[in-house]
């Protein structure tokens, strides 16, 4: 334990992990200490490169609160939540695919009746949603809870407005008897993911765009079944190749249908969810 | 860009990087979204993994303020600095060696004429600290600025302690024509690094201690030569070989010399220091 150098260290560091009492933790550790180290003496990381890193992450940390998640942000814009999800959630053909959770997911969602408008103010062209949720069978899956969630016509999420009273765009329901649902609410529009953190400057360091294509997040869960966290992206988004945090799956795309009538435009939009059986 | 799977993922994040000016971020980037995969790949994390290691992350950056550095503390701990500082300060023989900087070094220390009393009220055995700054080549450094911090008898230091008006311990120097320095201070003891943060939880969770053999800290820059960051040990100490962030060199360890007066007991430590040359 004296003397370690580049060559001792990551086998000393490994080894305090020796006594950890849960196996998974020291799998988890072991092999992050190896990538961490292997990462530096590759990059042959500079003190100065290094103590970058350290205000970066420490610039991240410090920017979540209780409505913003700029770990999740950047863990979704570096690919890794689109990993998690890929590896964790092997559906058979036929069931609705996950995608990302994102940063914008928070607890304490109202709930709303067949037919009520979620929206609850939020600015945009009113859109009806209507859709079912089966099982991988058929069988229609009654009081499957489901929550959604989306961005505004300003591509903002209530928690994005300083000061709002009530969660907007935001909110709980109830799938009926024979599995179906419909709500009212807004256009979900593509917006930009908050550039105004460590996240943002590390996007235009790297000139990525921050823009996401128009979604509505989807989290829904049955008895029995495998919890589902996807969004319904919008057909025609000019984002839908180059999403910021790439999460589209042509599965998921879908029309958001126009009408116009009497009092202006409206729109529908139409999507069943498949749910996969739950692992025994 | 559309149903990236765990297999196309990371050459997508990898593509994204592609138009980033700076060639070395792009390089960085590359390589830790390539570890950072992999790790998640081969420990199949799972999403509630995925979510603990966010809000492990999170909690890491909020712990953070102006006189606490929670990520320098984990990159200590998981052994990223004694890495850093091996890597990056390859000095020929006979040169002092550098070790870690450790989370409690902060601008603005005071500064001291020489024989001055740096404890300026800290707890602890009276000592005094006495030494040379010499190049490589036995040439004396004069007007060297000597920077130096510690714990004192409590094992705390000056910024641990909430509410202090003034810096303790804590102090800037300069050498003399021949190189010399000396200063008053107190004896440094060895002390936990701060447990109560999420890295003293992972300390805990790894049956890991949290102790630190008693040092003194120098930051030393002469003109023309390598800044050193180093450490003097105690002989003697328990945690030598068990040192929490792994930056014990035996080249390091020098004697804390008692001496008993009629004022009591006082110690003498005497280091000299060996610069490396500045690369031109």
């Amino acid at each position: 334990m004296r003397n370690l150098d580049q060559d001792t260290i990551t086998q000393a560091v490994i080894a305090g992990f020796e006594q950890t009492p849960d196996p998974r933790l020291k799998e988890i550790l072991t092999n992050a200490v190896q990538h961490l180290h292997a990462f530096a003496r590759e990059t042959r990381l500079s003190e100065a490169e290094w103590m970058e890193g350290i205000r970066f992450l420490t610039a991240v940390g410090q920017q979540c609160d209780e409505k913003r998640q700029e770990f999740i942000l950047l863990s979704d814009t570096l690919g890794l939540s689109t990993l998690a999800v890929a590896m964790n959630n092997p559906k058979p053909a036929g069931c609705t695919q996950a995608t990302v959770l994102g940063p914008f997911h928070v607890a304490g969602a109202p709930s709303y009746a067949h037919g009520e408008d979620v929206a609850n103010g939020a600015p945009g062209v009113p859109c009806l949603v209507r859709g079912t949720v089966r099982g991988i069978a058929g069988d229609a899956l009654g009081a499957a809870r489901i929550e959604v969630w989306q961005a505004d016509a300003q591509g903002l999420y209530d928690v994005q407005r300083p000061g709002l009273a009530q969660h907007q765009a935001r909110g709980v329901l109830h799938t009926d008897a024979q599995g179906r649902f419909f709500f009212r609410t807004v256009v979900a529009e593509a917006y930009p993911i908050p550039a105004d953190g460590p996240v943002g400057a590390l996007l235009r360091a790297t000139r990525r765009h921050p823009w996401r294509p128009a979604h509505l997040h989807f989290m829904i869960e049955a008895e029995g079944y495998e919890s589902l966290v996807t969004h319904v992206f919008r057909e025609g988004d000019r984002y839908l190749d180059s999403d910021a945090v790439f999460g589209v799956r042509s599965s998921l795309i879908a029309e958001w249908v126009p009408h116009d009538g009497p009092e202006g435009r409206h729109y529908t939009l139409d999507f069943d969810f498949v749910m996969n059986k739950a692992a025994v």
